[in-house]
Order: structure tokens, then sequence, then C-alpha cells
């Protein structure tokens, strides 16, 4: 039976009925079935009832364990849905380097469904953002600070140089921002969904910036809060549980960390609206940092599932588009820092893995498969270069309050 | 008569009809229609037979004497090109500033054209790119001599320091660029556009890269050749007289610096094939410099007549929908050097107008006036935020050959 036989078969009862007839036949149709989604990798793929299959030659660099035939017609039904689901549940299993399979599987250039932009065209209205944003970030701060830094600081870190630690890394990225900012004392800084606060907190405590930071994770503004009343900041740092699209005032400076992709392509306008009306006439100046794309395409489905739903990594060309256009903002630098956010990723999946025992205490076995196979997964799209990790920083168009060059950025202080 | 009556007067010859019947009408008339174009731009407006106007209250930055009331009427129709037209011909002239007044009407952001898509949807065939070249890249070595830097670079400079001489922003600009793509001794780099080969010769000679070069202009291919004797270039450096689509071969390096505002939105597709072909699989590196847009918006009409044929400044979203994204070419680096656009043409407007009287010879008054209008303007541009300079460093999608950090541009070699 050829591969080319085998194409058009696409419900799986009737592949069930093959298997039925014919049980050797799983082996050959599995492998024509998973080569079309994936193309060649070097992987093993074991079943329950002890058959073995190989995808492709070479020494294979993991083996995925089937529990069985169920979970097998499952998961070449829907891969990208139903193998991170069948992960969770333990009915599929790695042995051997997750992160490699995943790399792998990323190295083809066939997870990525480009038809993102129908797909992820639904809005996250203001209580769907609330609902995806508690999902994930409400899982408590005790869990987060198991694995991130000690700052709490869950987007991607800027290293200046590869071996520095994760929480000199995090300090780095703010400064990285601050400095393409250019913030100076006493001015006003608006910052569109803000974490547990560490970079309002720094630019207030480094910079000497008044900083308004909106974000609707309860669970976070509380903590932020908590941190300014430590630090004596109170008077300079304000966190303000609201949605992005609720920012009141003029500011000089707009930032946004790792907010616009849980935005969602059809608020893109309303978010340039947002930062059009926030900074003053013919003058102001911002930077977004973002996880984007080379080209459209959704978020995985088994990521937007269980992990971040409603999210949304954009192209520069629809950040572009969407975003700055309507409002004649102009783009002065663009950055892309996968390889950083790749190296983060590793940093968290190290101190994730150190404390599993901990996390499943706190939740389930479910729970640390269902993370461990996030953290792999993303650190594998970024060394792949299946996401992008973009820092935009933009000014009004008419403004020539500009950096001569950007060597400023690279000397020491 | 109020503004609001005279609106819709679009037919210049009814507006004839009423200066025959009512000659002081004429002011309040013109004042009108001049404020629908630009807003209010304090300048003065003077007709030959005596009668002045004030288009905005404060110190006139700059009087328009305009030689009738036909002129006046044909520039009035048509504004973007007329008001070219007409300078040109010497029917309208400046007293006063002319760069301070083309800046005011920049800064009104009322000169640009949005429908540009559709207006510059028209393909550049290789004979009508080889006929818009040859209208200004052929006006003879001997004229751009005058007033371009000792190279002969016709493209934005980078000035490490606001008082850096031309010819060493000019070289600064070319080191910036190779320092961009990180060139090695020995690698191979395709140059599509090289003007008159400064920058080919430059990455051969202080970068020992080996470098194949095309453009379509016999006059600059000619220039550089001789200057690759001349330097005993000729192993390293190949000029090849030839459109970017016909580019052979594959090479580590892809750079375009100037060209593709010459391409025009309906060859990007194509001009994106170029470069992914040209490139091996699963790695290579290139880099984008042109002229832009922060919105869509067509090159203003004069421009477009007289000067640059089937030029389309496009947007960052433009190239990267249109060039980039289609072979999942990954921007790395984005930086707007608009400013140093502006300082470039301000040498070249400076040192064009200390070498008139021979362009004059060489030419004729007409000639003068045109350059003289179309280097103010460009400088005009590019200081009121109406055109932007990107550079674009790009990659293989799927190549972690990419730099850590950009400290590296920035650090002393």
């Amino acid at each position: 039976m050829s591969q080319e036989q085998l194409s058009p078969v696409s419900d799986p009862s009737s592949a069930a009925a093959v298997l039925e007839r014919e049980p050797g036949a799983i082996g050959r149709w599995a492998i024509g079935r998973i080569r079309r989604n994936l193309g060649e990798v070097p992987v093993r793929v074991r079943l329950a009832d002890g058959l073995e299959l190989a995808l492709a030659k070479g020494t294979p660099i993991a083996t995925v364990i089937v529990r069985d035939r169920r979970t097998l017609l499952r998961v070449l039904r829907n891969p990208g849905l139903n193998f991170g689901e069948a992960y969770m549940s333990g009915d599929v299993d790695v042995e051997g380097d997750l992160l490699a399979l995943l790399l792998a599987v990323h190295g083809t250039r066939r997870t990525e469904d480009s038809n993102g932009r129908r797909l992820f065209a639904r809005r996250n209205t203001l209580s769907a953002a609330r609902d995806n944003v508690h999902h994930h970030y409400d899982l408590g701060n005790d869990f987060y600070r198991l694995w991130l830094d000690e700052q709490l600081v869950y987007t991607c870190a800027y290293f200046p140089t590869p071996d520095a630690s994760l929480d000199a890394a995090q300090v780095a990225k703010m400064d990285l921002v601050a400095r393409k900012l250019r913030l100076q004392p006493g001015e006003r800084v608006v910052e569109a969904g803000c974490g547990w606060g560490a970079l309002a907190l720094h630019m207030a405590r480094e910079y000497g910036a008044s900083v308004r930071a909106f974000n609707i994770s309860r669970e976070q503004i509380r903590h932020a809060r908590q941190r300014a009343a430590e630090e004596g900041l109170q008077g300079r740092v304000e966190f303000v549980e609201d949605d992005y699209r609720n920012i009141t005032g003029t500011y000089d400076v707009f930032v946004s960390v790792g907010m616009l992709e849980h935005v969602g392509l059809p608020d893109y306008r309303t978010f340039g609206d947002v930062i059009h009306r926030s900074l003053p006439r013919g003058r102001g100046r911002g930077l977004l940092h973002f996880i984007g794309r080379n080209r459209p395409a959704a978020m995985n489905a088994w990521i937007a599932k269980r992990i971040f739903p409603g999210a949304y990594p954009p192209t520069l060309a629809e950040v572009g588009e969407g975003v700055l256009e309507a409002h004649d903002l102009s783009v002065l630098d663009v950055e892309n820092l996968r390889l950083h956010y790749a190296k983060t990723l590793e940093h968290w999946r190290m101190r994730f893995e150190r404390a599993a025992d901990t996390v499943r205490q706190m939740f389930d076995d479910t729970f640390v498969r269902g993370w461990r196979l996030y953290l792999s997964g993303s650190q594998a799209a970024f060394l792949a270069g299946s996401l992008q990790l973009f820092q935009v920083v933009f000014a009004r168009g008419e403004s020539n309050d500009i950096p001569w060059t950007r060597g400023g950025l690279y000397r020491e202080t």
C-alpha cells in the first residue's frame, strides 16, 4: 500500500476498519499520515502492543510511546491539538529528548496553520479578555514564583551574554526597553499589560518615570501594588486593574511588553487608537514587545486551548497595518530577539523541572505534563524560527525627537 | 463669498469666469482653495499684477510669486503636479526660504496621495524599468560628480555625528551595511542595483567579499567597471548590466541599497522570489535599504513625472507582505535613518547650489530649477517625516546564524 493510496483516507473510522482487517497495515498507514503532516523526522513511534515504527532513517532522536491504537488515531486525526492533549493525559509519552523532538517537528515547518487570519478573527471582548487572562495568569503567584526570576518577569529576557543569569537578563531587558525609550526623569509612562509590575517599578525606581500600568489579572495587580508599597513607590507608580481599551490620560511614552499577543487582530485598530489618544499631539514615543511570526499563522491549536486562549502572534506587517499606520506612527527601530526567548525558556524549563514535584502537589501530573510540553514546545518554536520576538520602537510621524544613532544603547553609562 | 460657497468650484473655467466678473474675488477664492489643499501655512502669494495674499497669520516664511492668473489656476487645479511644473519653468518663483516653505507644506501632512496602491499598481516591465532608470541615472556622470561625494554614492549616508563630512558619512554607511551583514572574507554577495559601484567595491576591498553587482544604468556600470579595473578588483567584483529579475546564481548575502523604491508594488513578489533563489537553502541573509513611508501613499506626482518615473516608496508592511513573507524570510533588524537622509540631502543641495552655474551650462535653467525643487522637497519630506529611510536586515527563517546582540555594530573594531 503506497503513501499515495493512503492519502485520501481522511476519516479515521475507515482507517480503523483497515486496522481491524489487517493489523500489520497500521505501521505503513500511520507512517504515511505522519509524514504527510510533518515530513521526515528521525523519530520512532512505539505502540503499547509492541509495534514500533521509524518515521525516517537515521539515529532516532526520541521515541514517542502511544498507549493504544485509539490514541494513535486521535493524534493522527488532529495532531496540532491532540498530540498535546494525549501527552498531557499520559496517553502519549516521549522517551528521549522532548525538546529535540519538538525542534525537529518545528524544523519541518509544517506546524503552522496559515489560515491564522480567519481562525483568529474572533474578537477578544472585554469579558473574554478577562477570562483568557484569568485562565493563565491567575494560576497563583506561588506557582510562578517556583520557576520565574525573582521579580516575576514573564516575558522574553535580554541576555547581554548567553551565560548571564535569568535574574540579570530580566533586569537587562527592562534596561534595554527603558534605553530604547530614552526615558527621562519625570516623564509620564503608560504601560498596557504590566504583569507583576516589574517593568513599571523599574522605570520609576531607576529612571525616575511616573508610571500608570494597566492589567486585568487581579492576582498580578495585587502583587504589583504590594511591591510598590514595599518599595515606597506608590507615589510614582499606579497599578490600574483595567483593560487596555480603558486607558485614559496622555503620556510621554506608551509601552507594552508581552500583551499584543493577547489583543487579537480584530482589535489592532482599537489598540492603535489607544496609543494615539495616549500620546500628546506631535510628539510621544513608544515600544511594543511581542511574540510574532514571519508570516501569518494561527497559534498552535493545543496552546490556544490549554495555555493561551485568544492569543495570536502577529507579523510585523499586521502590526504595521493594524496598529501603527492609521495614526502615522513611525517605526524607528525593530529588533528580533527570538534566540533570547529560546534562552529564557530554557531557564524557565530547567527551573520548572526542578520544581516539578512541588507543582504536581499544587496541581496534578496532567498539569505538570501540559506545562512541560508548553515550555519545551515554545523553546523549540523560538529556536526553530517558528516564532519571533519583536521589539518595535515607534514615534509620532512628525516628531524629530529621534536619537541620532543607536550607539547610545550599547555604550556603558 | 465664504469658503464654503467656493468649495464646489472644481472646474477652473468657472473660477476664471468669477475672476473676469470680479477681479477682487480671486484673493478670497484662491486662499480658500489653497487652504483646503494645504491647511494654514504662513506663506504669502503674490500675483504679477500686484495682488498679494497671506495664507495664514504670522510672519510669512516665504512669498510665492505667480506669473499670472493662468498659472495660479493651473497650480490650484493640480498642485501636486503643477506647482513643480510652474516652478521649474519659472512661472512660479519663491522669494525667501524654499526649504522652509516646503517643510511647512509637508508639516500639514496633506501632500500624500493615499491612493498610492492603486495609482502605482502599474508594473515596471523590463523595458519600462530601463527607461525609468535611464531618465534619471544616465544624465551623465559629470553632472553627478558636481555635487555627490567623491565615490558617487547616490543614497542616504550615515553620519556617525551630524557634523561628519559627506565623504566620511558615505563610507560610514557602507561600513554600517557591511557590519549589519556581518560580511566575512570570501563570502559571495549579490547586489541588486549598485549605482556607480561604490558599495560593491567597498565590500570587496575592505571586507574581502566576492561581489556580483547588477544595474541597468549603462553609464553607471561603465564607471563602476572602470573603478574596479583601476583598483585591481576585477577578480572580486563583477558588474553586470542587467535587471535584478535576471539575477542568477546563489550567494551568502543579498544586498540592495536604494533600488526597492524603483521596483514597484506589482513586482514585490518577484523581488522576493529573486532573493529566495539567490540564497542557499536554510541559510543566507540580506539587507534592504530603501525610501519608505509610515502609511501607503503614492510618490508626489511631479517627482513621478520629472524625477523618478515608476518609483514608489513602500511601507514596512508592504515590504514584509510583498517581499519577505512568502519565503519565510525573517526580519532581524530595522533602523529608520530618515534624519540622516535629510542631512545627506542638505549636503547635496548645498553642493548643487554651488555648482548651479555649471549645471545651467550643461543643461538649462529649467533643469536647475527642477533639481533645486527636487532636492529641497526631498530634504523637507525627510525632515517632516513624510518620507522614511529604512534599513531592513533579514535572514532565512530557519537560520540561527544570528548575532546575539547588536552591540558589535557599535563597538570600535
